[in-house]
């Protein structure tokens, strides 16, 4: 390196740093915004989001129907806050979220999962930590009760990331966890669901206007660490064992402490070749933006409207929850007394 | 923006920009690279990368299989060239030349993939177009003698991007593409090799100083557009229907008109924590650093010594061939005339 870049790069690096803590510099600036920076000096702050999916939610929702919804992600963005408040790792949190959404027949995940056009339930989820970038993650499990544990068994107890198949349920019997039969996961509403992608495809009509509900939680806990976790039973009608971005490391999930923790939910196949999770990261690690900018940068710049949307902590405890569908039913949650719920806007 | 960011970011951004464009700066500096940079005004170029897997390679390889390697590496090597020389796509050239290496049972692709613990063959690839970021990938196919095929029409003929076990069979029986019984994919080199991983499991020793004899091709075309693809049978003695970092979009393949196209080989869940193979892209287009900059900083800055390796080729048809383990089987051409095919150094 000769001797004058020697003495500016270090500049360079403070300017940009300067530049990027800045709350009005950078790309995205007068948007709006959902950013609250938790980290005062000397608090221990913890903050948390989830999500239950993004699409097409129609605004004439039954009241009843949108009620059942805020109760439950409410309930679910409790049990996380709870968790956290006590000192638990964000680790748990989201896992703990993610299984109680999974148990949730409302949500496209565990019990509720999407009929495949078969008529069966295929089912992914991934779970990562920021700290070690540890993760796992498992693909097309069929008889598994929450995916999302058994993602966390991948990561704990083996060599491997992704584990896909009739392997995976292998897997989950050495581990012992609970199995069901695939009919467990039957629901009404999914059931008139997959009917009516069935007659579409009859009609050879285009499968538009889908809600994706999909299920994923991200936290910082008091400890400094971040956390994701998504879980889904993919799209209804679904064919030849596809997979979407959920299982996905750097697509539907990725946590990483120097940056940030993302959960997504949408068009997996975008997610996927946009690497919507780890890009939003690389854009706070490399372009110095803020998790809302650069969260903003992806899904309003280069997806498509109604491609969906994400969740998201940065190191710092700030939380973005941002969407280009319709609605995303999300909930966000931080120590200093933020608790809120939504579905549109 | 304050007054003082105003005039200070601008400056920070050319400083690093120099910093980026100094053949000398950044990381890696004085390392040996294998960057030329091709795109004269006015010439239109193209070049090409190809792998055979990364890994503990023995300098005593004996000279007659030695030779068989550089042969088979030098034949893909001029399939690809051929191809792109003649004006062929770059999405046509790499498919091309992963087909041919997952026909030479040298490689650990299509025929010639190593053994399972229970001792069959799941096989797993993709490609990805970087004009329009289109992708196909499949993993965990048991009988279908060209993956790299199957992930294309994937690519092609579905709005997936992912497909995973026996559904991706059927996908292929629709598409009517070869499939073999899974014993085609038997070699005795693979036999030994699986024999001995069990009998090191039985004697829990470590199993390391594995040879990752993954297959890859990168490649920018005349008309400037980059493509990637991989393909491997994945690690010997597998189980629970792993996948690696091979059909991982992100991970171990990635393709982007704005700044590269990669192909990784190595320690799959290491490049798929590291989101190695966007992270190199991301390093380029947000960073602002070269190809060979940014592969260097991924493959010896985040990742361990030992774990793998990449080839690329940039958007201006500059070429990386960067690896941390002992050897990588490796090619390059380009249309300045060069073209060589290596294994250690």
């Amino acid at each position: 390196m000769t001797r004058t870049l020697r003495v500016l790069l270090p500049l360079a690096s403070l300017l940009l740093l300067a530049a990027a803590r800045s709350p009005q510099a950078g790309p995205g600036s007068g948007k709006d915004r959902a950013e609250v920076v938790l980290s005062r000096p000397g608090a221990v702050a913890y903050a948390i989001a989830i999500h239950g999916g993004a699409g097409v939610i129609s605004k004439r929702l039954p009241e009843a129907e949108k009620r059942e919804y805020v109760r439950s992600l409410e309930a679910a963005l409790r049990l996380g806050q709870e968790a956290l408040a006590a000192g638990g790792s964000s680790l748990d949190a989201v896992e703990k979220v993610v299984r109680f959404l999974e148990d949730d027949p409302k949500f496209n995940a565990g019990k509720g999962a999407v009929y495949t056009h078969d008529g069966t339930h295929e089912m992914d989820a991934a779970i990562m930590r920021g700290r070690d970038l540890a993760c796992g993650a498992v693909a097309g499990v069929t008889t598994v009760k929450n995916p999302i544990s058994l993602a966390r068994l991948v990561m704990e107890r083996t060599s491997h990331v992704l584990l896909v198949g009739p392997g995976a349920e292998r897997f989950a019997d050495a581990m012992k966890v609970p199995r069901e039969p695939n009919a467990y996961f039957d629901t009404p509403k999914r059931y008139k669901e997959w009917q009516e992608a069935l007659e579409k495809e009859r009609r050879k009509a285009a499968g538009s206007g889908e809600t994706h509900g999909t299920v994923g939680a991200v936290a910082l806990d008091r400890h400094g660490d971040l956390a994701a976790a998504t879980s889904t039973g993919g799209t209804t009608g679904k064919r030849y064992g596809r997979v979407g971005d959920s299982p996905i490391v750097g697509a539907g999930t990725y946590a990483d402490n120097r940056t940030c923790a993302i959960s997504a939910t949408g068009a997996g196949e975008e997610f996927i070749r946009h690497a919507v999770a780890h890009d939003i990261s690389a854009l706070m690690e490399y372009g110095g933006l803020t998790l809302q900018q650069a969260a903003d940068r992806v899904i309003h710049g280069k997806l498509k409207p109604g491609d969906g949307g994400v969740i998201g902590v940065a190191r710092d405890g700030s939380i973005a929850l941002v969407f280009n569908s319709e609605g995303m039913f999300r909930g966000a949650a931080d120590a200093g007394g933020r608790f809120e719920v939504k579905i549109w806007e």
